[in-house]
């Protein structure tokens, strides 16, 4: 995958970017391989949520080719016992902290997570706080040129695990389901994937479905402007995933829930609403 | 416009850099095209306001080399049946929904306005709410390859228009316009041109103007230090257009005026004041 | 240093990112040399402090290969008397405002500052608000193509000084710093450097000291997990100065200290906490 090919280098930290952390780790990078392609995936605002992270990672990467290699730092751990790892799914690389973050990449079948353990890779002295620098950077860099991951280290099987939570089915014809996300124009992302709709109805138009969350139904449309401005809806995101809205508004404000709060799903047909 | 050169493609959305969205258009133009230099012209904490980003753009284009492409999301009409359009503007290249925002671009002698219609190039299938991954991204990215705008659909005329307020005569010696944008130091920034300026007096210097907002009359000076620190002053900015600041403070905040304000500019001697 | 390498241009403003300046500087930038790599390095949210800037470049900057080229913008005095200047230290190279921003740069043996006078490579008219479109930005892509430092102009020696604050001994065994930097994570980033706590005694180890701020002790340890979550504690950081933080927590706001106010940091047998 080296070579002639220009690799792609994504990174998604919770370092935002008024510090010059996300820059000091492409300074690093470019060092190595200058003429790698960098991409910030995303840069949160929001701190210490490896979960929330992950589910963004998993949503994204599969919009880069293959080969593209992908830097993860969400790392309260950092400095301590946590190893550094590296998961390969389909073609593309992942380095991160070992603490959940990567895991449900890892689940997958093909999938392989090694320990990283090749010092010769890392900037030394490595730091007690920056392993986003000292470790993560030139281990991508060194990967972009066209190393093979076995270099890094050896495949382990007790890395940390998280699970993504997943809806369940709370009666014959509907499931219950939690918000994972409240993206930046305070849509409510749910857990709730279009499959998982389907399994309820064969009927495939979103009018088939109602959603219920803080005490409200709210109507499931195919495109935000088919409610009034203003007005709540949901419909199934650019993710796959079910999302409440609020035309040209931020549901997370108007219904005053977050990360974590519960949303049923059910068919209209069958008054899921009084669940 | 292919082959040897690098080609450039700009993004301005209003998708913020905490959530993906932003990356994941990067991964799908770089799928396509990983040769092409991609920058950030800006992403908006500010969401669903196309005549602002249409301002931004209009202003910021030109430092952009010929052959550019700039990409412009900002779209609360997304999934609805409002088309992507594309249009070329000198030896630019803009694509982005017909809401409006592209709108004072197409005004300009020689400039055409496509609709797209080419949904070979669209990623499939197309969802209802991130056309920017699945419409603008991918077309911009086989645009930056060397196809003609033409491959992309016919030129349409009824494109949404939207007109950016112009300052009105409001006095012999005087002329009234608004905020049309605060930046991120709180300065106001106004639609009233250098050139709408001199129209009011032969005399270049600064000190020939007064400009009246919030029930005060601020000086107009050449540059933000010539008044001194927290007093509060106008300077023609780098977009050519009027702006009220504080200087090293936030005019926004010390007047309590935003966008759409009104803004008098006159000639000092003609004591425009009393407007 | 032009040629065959790619050349790296790192940006650090106060301009944030939801203003199109950034992006205009690259496009001024890739218009001159394509090829070049642009890296943002930060752009903070909280304007006008050089020194706090001059802090996060001159610990970023060793980060990014020799012959990297950096812009660096926070320039309340833009349009007025004061210089754009050009610092060479090391293999680096550093364009900014004569405001004291880039002047701790400049005092290690073997740095130079010019005074950029080639107008010839300015874009024409130059703004009175944004020399970084129109004099640092169009300098440093002509740079990156292998121009040398003097065809800019002459060395000078009456740059405007700018010293870090430097800790002092406050007792036989301790010394009093201050805080320079606070991180997006509420880490209070003092000026007191690993080796200034090396002078104080010749145990290693991070256990031998204690620091005292806000009225608190405060424990020394390696790494932020070796404190209870929500805990306080202090840590050698990154760039190698110790660092005030609460574990997956925000010390900013616990403690309610900031920029410039005292930390004193001394030896724990010596019973520093009377301090």
């Amino acid at each position: 995958m080296g070579g002639t090919t220009r690799r792609i280098i994504t990174l998604l930290t919770d370092f935002g970017l008024s510090d010059p952390f996300v820059g000091i780790m492409k300074g690093v990078i470019l060092g190595i391989n200058p003429h790698v392609a960098l991409v910030d995936l995303c840069h949160s605002g929001k701190a210490y949520d490896p979960a929330e992270a992950a589910w963004l990672l998993i949503t994204s990467y599969r919009y880069f080719p293959d080969g593209t290699i992908h830097i993860a730092v969400v790392d309260p751990g950092v400095g301590g016992p946590r190893r550094p790892i590296l998961v390969t799914r389909d073609d593309h690389l992942f380095i991160g902290p070992d603490n959940g973050l990567l895991a449900p990449l890892a689940a997958k079948a093909g999938s392989t997570v090694r320990t990283i353990t090749a010092t010769r890779y890392f900037l030394q002295p490595v730091s007690a706080t920056f392993h986003g620098r000292d470790i993560f950077a030139p281990v991508a860099g060194h990967l972009s040129l066209g190393a093979e991951p076995d270099e890094y280290g050896e495949p382990i099987d007790d890395y940390v695990r998280l699970a993504l939570p997943r809806p369940t089915q709370s009666g014959i014809s509907s499931i219950r389901g939690e918000i994972l996300h409240i993206d930046r124009f305070g849509n409510l992302v749910t857990n709730i994937a279009r499959v998982d709709l389907e399994c309820l109805t064969t009927e495939g138009s979103p009018a088939a479905y109602v959603v219920s969350a803080a005490g409200l139904e709210i109507p499931v449309v195919a495109y935000y402007g088919q409610v009034a401005p203003a007005a709540l809806g949901a419909v199934i995101g650019s993710a796959g995933y079910l999302e409440i809205f609020v035309n040209q508004g931020d549901a997370s404000r108007l219904l005053g829930i977050g990360r974590g709060s519960e949303v049923v799903a059910g068919r209209k047909d069958a008054e899921t609403a009084r669940l």
